[in-house]
């Protein structure tokens, strides 16, 4: 599998199944390092090669990424990497360092391997939808097929030792991506936020830490990797994030009853701008589709094609969209580039059955 | 003519005409005060319904107000007081003084008499486009049949004397509404007007002065009324709007020129707000609707309806939307159903040859 027949296929996870309306994803990473090395901050650069030249060799006798993917990071340009950055492919600090890292992707995009991002490895699961537990399968099947060729550090004190401590333990990072317009035009994600950090629970936009939520998509994942199981993590976040739907469709369902007009209101204007706006930004963009996302899951809205506002919420970020015109395009390019290919999609979007 | 008839009938100069796409309309107005009265915030009660009686028996014998709508003002709702001045048929101290006043109105909406202004008489007549000397010269004709009746203060040193000086002299105040979309989107707006002050022209929002120019509609005016001829007055205002206009048309092109897409942009979204929006503010519709307006001056959008947007441009303002309802509507009812109103004239509107 080439990087363009990677990129061709429209990011399966958001994309292809018939993904949960406010569950989007979820995800499993595990943080995982070679025993008998330093961690990649302090490896010296033949180290890292050394690690690097070793897990390829493993990922090519692992079928899941013989049939996939497999890469030295620095020979993907600076815009690929922004583009598998933009699919969650890869993390921002594997896309910006360039330096002895390798990345290997399965066919499905469902199982990603980084290697010398922060940790020597760092090992991804996405699944569409809420499903936790079927990803911490997977990551399982993964993360043992990968134990067979490569010696993990660990200590029978501290579990797996990882670069950052937080991150020691299990090395467990489990997270939901959630679209959440409901509550953010009620104004109640921030009270939502706090309430998850108390419980050791952190809330962030769909590119990580620091990443604004643009287009209301949240991700929801646990801070604390020591000293509790797998299970537990996994088990408590998925309930919290029953808890979160139920309350995104209660929002939902209050916008209906006590601003219908205003909510409506939000709805049309939106897709009135994507269908016939000539500049849009790639935040504006994300923002308006993610109303007319909430539009076509209330019946307000209804189009032919499926999946074509998830699919364009992917396309509209910088990267894809170069990748689209098959150029480099500098801002102002891309706003105009951007407003052409929404206006076009949604060129079929109607009114739907309640509006 | 009652009332109802007189409302019901569109604001001929607006809309009945092939209004200039420019030049929308040209006014001309006369302050004149009766002789042996003090003027009107310096009389008596008394003396102010005297002159009112007189006035009004004068109209009944004037077929052009006789065959029109004649009132004392506090014979006229609030609300209906409200709708004539949104309609240009009433000034805004007019409007909000009831006392003693009187109003007449030609069928055709094009003459008008305010009784007990600021003056004794305020005589109006208003043109389609850029047409001052036909305005003038019917208000030559108006001037001179009220004559016969009334007897004017009239010095042979300061010409028609006013209750305030700046209206001293000719008592004239000529002026053109101007539609300047173009001007404005270019932000040349501002550097205009400071020039036009300079000439001793005033320019303002429709609504006179201290409005705002809702709609990109603008006002331009003689402030001088004394010292020179009325001929030179109208003169010089008609030459200066013929190169505003000039102006316009050439900021038009320029933005076609240097800005296509960001022209595009800002009609198309204005088209797709109007058509689905569910909540629509006083301001932003006659906004939006400018900016359609422009849209079908340069071939960008079509419609059916030949002037519905003009149409708008009066119907969304608050006193013409709840006469339209029938009933009186608070702020947030006024907004749900001048959207309403918008998207159900707008259904018709399309994209046009250039877009």
């Amino acid at each position: 599998m080439t990087l363009q027949e990677l990129i061709d296929h429209p990011c399966a996870w958001f994309v292809d199944h018939a993904c949960g309306e406010v569950a989007i994803s979820s995800r499993i990473r595990l943080a995982r390092n070679v025993a008998g090395y330093p961690f990649p901050s302090r490896a010296e650069p033949v180290q890292l090669r050394e690690i690097r030249h070793n897990v390829l060799r493993t990922l090519s006798q692992l079928d899941l990424f013989d049939q996939g993917w497999v890469s030295e990071t620095d020979e993907v340009s600076a815009r690929d990497r922004m583009l598998l950055f933009e699919r969650s492919l890869m993390s921002r600090e594997h896309m910006e360092n360039e330096e002895s890292g390798a990345i290997g992707v399965s066919r499905d995009e469902q199982d990603v391997v980084m290697v010398n991002e922060e940790d020597h490895l760092r090992l991804q699961v996405v699944r569409p939808g809420l499903s936790l537990e079927s990803a911490w399968e997977e990551m399982q099947t993964l993360d043992a097929s990968m134990e067979e060729h490569v010696d993990y550090a660990f200590s029978s004190k501290y579990g797996y030792l990882t670069c950052c401590p937080s991150n020691t333990g299990t090395g467990l990072r489990a997270g939901v991506m959630l679209h959440l317009p409901g509550l953010a035009l009620l104004d109640e994600v921030r009270p939502v936020m706090r309430g998850l950090a108390k419980m050791g629970l952190a809330v962030r936009g769909p590119g990580g830490e620091g990443s604004d939520a643009d287009g209301f998509l949240y991700q929801v994942s646990n801070q604390v990797t020591l000293g509790r199981s797998e299970q537990d993590i996994i088990g408590e976040l998925h309930q919290v994030v029953d808890e979160l739907v139920t309350h995104e469709y209660n929002a939902r369902l209050r916008l209906e009853e006590v601003r219908p007009n205003g909510l409506r209101d939000k709805v049309g204007r939106a897709a009135g701008i994507l269908q016939n706006a000539w500049e849009l930004s790639s935040k504006e963009a994300l923002d308006l589709l993610a109303m007319v996302r909430l539009g076509l899951a209330m019946d307000l809205l209804a189009v032919e094609e499926e999946h074509v506002v998830e699919r364009l919420m992917i396309e509209v970020r910088p990267a894809h969209l170069q990748k689209l015109a098959g150029k480099e395009l500098n801002p102002g390019e891309r706003d105009r580039f951007r407003a052409l290919r929404v206006r076009s999609k949604l060129a079929e979007l109607r009114k739907g059955p309640k509006l």
